[in-house]
């Protein structure tokens, strides 16, 4: 047995069966591994970005980790942004990058380059294999670190003669170590704070979003007048009707500060202290009051769900019910961010997956589509633009059977547009409606923000247009089929449509 | 003056006037001063790998820096691939990264990074600006570096509070350092190696490949007999009708080997020791014999041409008339690499420039294309494709009036495809042959190297058609013009139409 076949024996009894690759020359040891060996479904990509953003799509959904096949330095530095954004959505995952025989790094080929340096920063464990025999091992741990709590990032190197050479050896799953227990001594101090008659938030992030958890924390919420709210971007929200409803801290810095305005004690269950995305001249950098006392009921890395659940008993916090909203209606006339949101409500399939890089123009979305059919949210984490089609990819691939809708700015979408092809290729249920305003219009905002009248060269910079992109060709290019609504009613009837028809489908809006 | 004006007056001092940029919200200031500040052209990119890239093939054609402007470490880890390319190019490139305030980044928000630590493996210099008034320094550095022999990659990292705060300096350029001068002895040695009766081989790289530095060498092999060569990747090669053709060393390992066959002497002109692409088992790492020696008659850094016009003078070498070939005629009937070739002989332009990622179909195209008009030939230096369609991008704007012929393969073309709107948006003349073969073939033919009758999961990994690209939609899509060409006709008749009209076209050559 060589060290690809242990490697691939290994991630397959680790319980990794699926992997997005990109692969290179140096990794056709490991393709033909993968050939030979049956099991592991291998997803091709066209660009490295899709493979990782997908591996972190997959993982939200199926709640385990994908592996990703990269190649050399440069094929991982075009998977780091997504591999940042899996990151921030504490996403396991295991990156086998293929590189070098060991022999031959010092002689600094063309394709030499630090891909340890460059894993670095995206990952919370990078090893480089150093013998065919000891591959199985280094998998087996990489597996091990990706699935302990929160969910981390593995990255294991393999120089191409550790791959081609004898002796590998298939090494058995480790366990995967217990997430640390929460602390009874904060569940008691959340407790006192809770009774204690001051203005307390509950921040909920992570696994304090799945609805069990939701619904724990509302009986909190009912119980004491605390007020709930999450990050934010989240990694996934369990949302729509017959569950309990969450709203998230706003992007902007002035309503982020007006959501926290007034708070006492935050708790924090699951999220971390939450901080502004960018810093401004003259505004906080962290939204809560500054006299806000922070409390952490779990960290990250701690079953907050547990947490919430433990509180509520320890409140005697009686169940409640979810909210019942009258069933939302499509929306008809002119295309804008609410009718949209309306829309959307009234014609998700029942257990959808939505993935939301809607940027500026979906800001309402949220909060107008509590009462939608049940579904997950999903949303790009690490604020690196670029994800939302390689997670729907994975998604989908996560989550088979249920419809992925994907809701796309146009600027974001350009990064990774190959991810389309991937889509047509691997068949799957995604409908992508594409929000196509021809500008970087979060940008142009910021620039009026910071000086007035903004010339020729600002505006070229942050213009789209000129020409315009043409989304109905780049989708058919990549094998999607596409169509353009121009009003609400159109809209309605392509989504509705292509939620019936198996396959992808692209909804170009005009907004 | 805030330190973003500091910073752009700074490089328009330094003759630094281009910018390839995609900017994000913490660059807002910076673009702003783009803005107010006239002098720099500012070139829109959707996606980083397309503005590194298009750096690397400006400076290259106009023999002095852009700039790039991107946003925070996922900017610059998307541009890194492209950047790793430019590198191993010794090309001059100056990256302006904005990131977040100085006091923001403790809080550790969603986008940040460590840009530092992914700068640092394709940089030849990092340093993240402290304070508004020394970012006109720091930006002279850059600069200074970025010219240093034989060209080099500086990277700025600008966290927001450097370029919005006051008391910006502009800082005058500063002298660029003189290349080491050539070492009298080497030039002595060589001399008596060239007169000494064993086989000498000249690898010729860099500067030696100018139009002069060639007539020179040629000068010396006419005199003594020595055979040039140049890597098998180069940054520029002067070509075509009354220059002075050389070959290069084959990407393939047997092939190379076989082309160093009998060499007692390698003397590197501008050029490093060569090194297969990959190792294979059972094959050598360097493809020139074991027992021949070494020698440097200049370092990368120094002025090869300079060396080889003393190293003529030393010898007294005649000078020597290019070889005059029958004009070459444009193929007909069926497609193929030769027919290819032949045809591109036939029709380029005079004064064309080149870009070459044609990867496996495109071996056979430098041989054949000697008695072609007057062009320069520019590869991917780094071996990380997909750097084809920006390098065109890139050498359009820094040779206006020339003709851009971008030879790309279809696999590595779907990296960076994003580049197709920036060269519509700036009417670039380029004409783009997409080589359209649905596969990544060069991994076909090492996976066949590697193992017998690949399976359907093999296949699929190295597979493009399932969907087939459907390539005049995505060019299209993007804004340029584009057509099919199933024979050779037709590729002569559009390729012919295509230098004519300005602007770019895009032909897909069903190969």
């Amino acid at each position: 047995m060589n060290g690809a076949e242990s490697l691939v024996h290994t991630l397959l009894g680790a319980g990794v069966d699926t992997c997005f690759a990109n692969p290179g020359t140096s990794e056709m040891h490991f393709v033909a591994a993968l050939d030979r060996i049956p099991g592991m479904r291998c997803v091709l990509a066209l660009f490295e970005g899709v493979a990782s953003g997908a591996a972190d799509g997959y993982a939200r959904m199926a709640g385990k980790p994908a592996a990703t096949l990269l190649h050399c330095g440069p094929g991982l530095a075009n998977a780091l942004a997504n591999l940042h954004n899996a990151r921030r959505a504490n996403v396991p995952m295991v990156n086998c990058v293929g590189d070098q025989a060991t022999y031959h790094r010092p002689l600094d080929a063309p394709l030499t380059a630090d891909a340890e340096g460059w894993a670095r920063g995206a990952s919370a464990w990078v090893r480089t294999a150093r013998h065919a025999r000891e591959v199985g091992r280094d998998a087996a741990v990489a597996v091990q670190v990706a699935r302990t709590a929160p969910g981390q990032i593995a990255t294991l190197i393999l120089p191409s003669d550790t791959c081609w050479e004898a002796g590998g050896e298939v090494a058995p799953a480790l366990p995967v170590p217990a997430a640390p227990a929460v602390d009874a001594l904060a569940i008691e101090q959340a407790r006192r704070l809770l009774r204690g008659g001051e203005r307390v938030l509950l921040l909920l992030g992570g696994p304090a979003l799945a609805a069990a958890a939701l619904a724990d924390a509302h009986r909190i919420a009912a119980a004491t007048g605390a007020r709930l709210l999450a990050p934010g971007s989240n990694a996934r929200v369990a949302r729509g009707r017959g569950r309990y409803p969450i709203e998230r801290i706003p992007y902007p810095v002035d309503a982020a500060v007006a959501a926290l305005a007034g708070v006492r004690h935050l708790i924090l269950v699951g999220a971390r202290e939450p901080a502004t995305f960018f810093a401004y001249p003259g505004k906080p950098g962290r939204p809560a009051p500054a006299d806000a006392s922070v409390h952490v009921l779990a960290r990250p890395e701690q079953d907050a769900a547990a947490a919430l659940a433990a509180l509520a008993e320890a409140l005697d916090a009686p169940a409640v019910s979810p909210p019942v909203s009258p069933p939302p209606e499509p929306a008809r006339g002119a295309i804008g961010p609410e009718a949209f949101a309306h829309s959307l409500a009234a014609l998700l399939p029942e257990q959808a997956v939505v993935v939301d890089e809607s940027i500026t123009f979906g800001r309402s979305f949220f909060p107008l589509t509590h009462a939608a059919a049940p579904h997950d949210w999903l949303q790009l984490c690490g604020g690196a633009i670029g994800e939302g089609l390689p997670l729907a990819t994975g998604a989908a691939i996560g989550a088979p059977g249920r419809r992925v809708v994907s809701l796309q700015a146009d600027g974001s979408a350009l990064y990774t547009v190959q991810a389309l092809w991937t889509q047509a290729r691997e068949r799957l249920d995604v409908t992508t409606v594409l929000f196509d305003n021809r500008r970087y219009a979060i940008l142009q905002h910021e620039l009026a923000a910071v000086g007035a009248n903004p010339g020729r060269t600002a505006l070229d910079m942050l213009d789209l247009g000129n020409p315009d992109i043409d989304w109905l060709r780049i989708a058919e290019g990549f094998g999607v089929a596409a169509a353009r609504a121009t009003t609400m009613e159109q809209f309605n009837d392509l989504f509705a449509q292509s939620c019936l028809r198996p396959g992808p489908f692209l909804i170009a809006l005009a907004t």
